[in-house]
């Protein structure tokens, strides 16, 4: 099995602390060897869970030093003993680097409402430090998983200030998925040295452009969290939004994070495709996001796309209840490059056999011009099959 | 088999034109012997199919006499022969009783996109007249089923200013529900007297309270509408708001809406279990139904409620992720008289037992107060399962 290629000066593990059922990963440590940068975004919901109240504050301290991760319990509507099951987490990691427990990130991922079982916690923070090695991401990914299908992870390598410089992202993502924001875990480090405003600046424009468009079934999670350590070890001069290797730093870090974000959709539970929406033509980029979601989010769209069938009823009638502004005479939807309405009716020379070969791919893009003005927006979807229920329903 | 039982001056009729396949009821007829005040409201979908912009027209005209009604086709997105086709339905009917088309209401439901099949439609108003009658209301609801399982009907007999009225009520609907409004088709018509001003009116509040406090999927339908038609051959004074007995027909009113929409319900694509979600303590009452509808879409509890879990999580996640103000340490749920969260965590003395089998009835209520003021709102909705997607796929 092939490891995860981690950037200079971090290491990770991933172990089975018995959270989740026997011999399954359900914690993850991601360690810098020395104080990194770091950034962050979390969720949305104005129901946080308790490591997403610690992170909000862990991102304001100086000098991150490491990730701990727990899946199988999302540590949510767990009230104050929550909240010290968090920071006791924290306080355990940072004895074992003899750091401020402030200079560590918390995240837990799983059931809501359910008490940390701290003992298994506990020595499960214990055995992820005996585990910890520059090879084990492939481990820290698996063990963040939860309805995921497939670890999640990928790394870059490029040159900043004449410096080879790697960034590796970790991910995981499958059910309760809707973007703004993140709605999933996913850690980006890096061996480059960043300045901290503009690595914030950096991952909210990724995560705009990635996480924050994709949607599995409309549902904001209350862990929802993305963090950034970049912690220097390429010995790179300190990177700010001027320096001229700027653009391909950010450009890397974009790619990572939208890779990322696909491989989310492409495990969606139960889905079997992968549908791109593209809006273009509305009256402001507001309203083609709002179109674009209404559609993408649909289920009778999602359950059409299981099928073969174009459907496209469904797409207009989606746009129709949206908050844009719509002519129903000047709609026209096109799937890839077959062209299926056109001014709000069916397109006379529309090739069923390619309109049903086109939605019979893994992956296809369907195309709304509103023919209004210019705004536009993408969102990434997938299709919802009998398996999504089936997994939801357990 | 019974029939159902119209109101003085009604006769209806439902049969088999071909538009679907073969030996299908769809289409369905109701006339009035005599000129009819109307009332009706239509779909908020800024798609509108060619039929609601013609009842649009027709609930303006005075007297109206008939609705026709086809299922298996929504002329919706058809453009102007879509609206021709609908015209041309209104003249064909208009010619049988010798009056103007704009007394005549059309309806369309089922695929959309496709033209009318006009010849099928034209015979199939021919036959319909032939069998109009005065017992055949349950094939009129029958001819407009799409997914529906069962037929949607229902009959109150009230007294009014002495004289007997009868008030009948007819809907369709299964999929593509969701409230705001109707999202459906639905018939009230009345031998009563009733002022046109009025009756909209309390068609409007009846609409608010049942049709619109409904969600089986999230998606507006660009046909949805409901119609009443009252003939006055009861013989009463004409019924105003001021009247004294006013209050008894809008009560009667409210209450065969009402039952018509929990049938709907009932019959979701796939549904097994009807639930109830109510807050209370709401900032507001719009905050409140946000956070109702908030939870009655959410993909993650419609399919819970499929298993037997209460997964009270996924339904606070959905109040957090909802635009109403929460605090989560006030938020308290109940299932029917089951308290499962107080104060935003696991109630420490829930019966585990209690809530499962709550969760497993046909149908149960959730409770949630959000503690913070008066405002409150209900929606009814159904579970998810696998049967939903099967439908839709196809």
């Amino acid at each position: 099995m092939n490891h995860l290629p981690l950037p200079n000066g971090f290491s990770a593990a991933g172990i089975a602390a018995g959270i989740k059922k026997k011999n399954v990963k359900d914690m993850a440590l991601i360690v810098s060897d020395v104080p990194a940068v770091s950034a962050a975004v979390f969720t949305t919901n104005q129901i946080k869970a308790a490591p997403v109240m610690w992170g909000i504050q862990v991102v304001e301290h100086v000098g991150a030093r490491a990730i701990v991760v727990n899946s199988g319990n999302a540590n949510a509507c767990t009230g104050r003993q929550g909240a010290a099951d968090t920071k006791a987490t924290a306080i355990l990691a940072a004895k074992r680097l003899g750091v401020d427990p402030k200079n560590i990130f918390v995240c837990s991922t799983g059931t809501i409402g359910k008490p940390l079982p701290m003992n298994k916690i506990n020595a499960g923070v214990e055995t992820l430090f005996e585990n910890l090695s520059t090879e084990n991401g492939l481990d820290a990914a698996e063990a963040m998983m939860t309805t995921d299908l497939v670890p999640k992870s990928i790394t870059a390598e490029i040159e900043i200030d004449g410096k080879p410089v790697r960034i590796t992202g970790l991910a995981k993502g499958s059910g309760m998925i809707e973007p703004n924001m993140a709605t999933m875990l996913g850690y980006i480090v890096t061996d480059a040295a960043v300045e901290k405003h503009a690595l914030q600046c950096a991952l909210r424009i990724a995560t705009n452009a990635s996480f924050n468009r994709i949607s599995v079934d409309g549902d904001q999670s209350t862990n929802d969290t993305v963090i950034a350590l970049a912690n220097g070890k390429a010995g790179n001069e300190l990177l700010t939004q001027d320096f001229k290797d700027w653009n391909l730093f950010l450009q890397t870090l974009e790619k990572i994070l939208f890779e990322l974000a696909m491989m989310i959709v492409k495990d969606g539970e139960g889905a079997t495709r992968v549908v791109t929406v593209r809006v273009i033509g509305a009256a402001s980029n507001g309203e083609a996001d709002d179109a674009a979601r209404s559609v993408a989010n649909s289920m009778l769209n999602k359950t059409a796309w299981a099928g073969t069938r174009p459907n496209w009823g469904r797409i207009i009638d989606a746009v129709g209840y949206s908050s844009a502004q719509v002519q129903e005479n000047k709609i026209d939807i096109t799937y890839d490059a077959a062209p299926a309405v056109r001014g709000g009716m069916a397109f006379t020379e529309a090739s069923e056999e390619e309109l049903v070969k086109t939605v019979s791919k893994d992956a296809f893009t369907i195309h709304i011009n509103l023919n209004l003005g210019n705004g536009e927006a993408v969102v990434y979807t997938c299709n919802c099959t009998e398996k999504y229920v089936q997994i939801n329903v357990e």
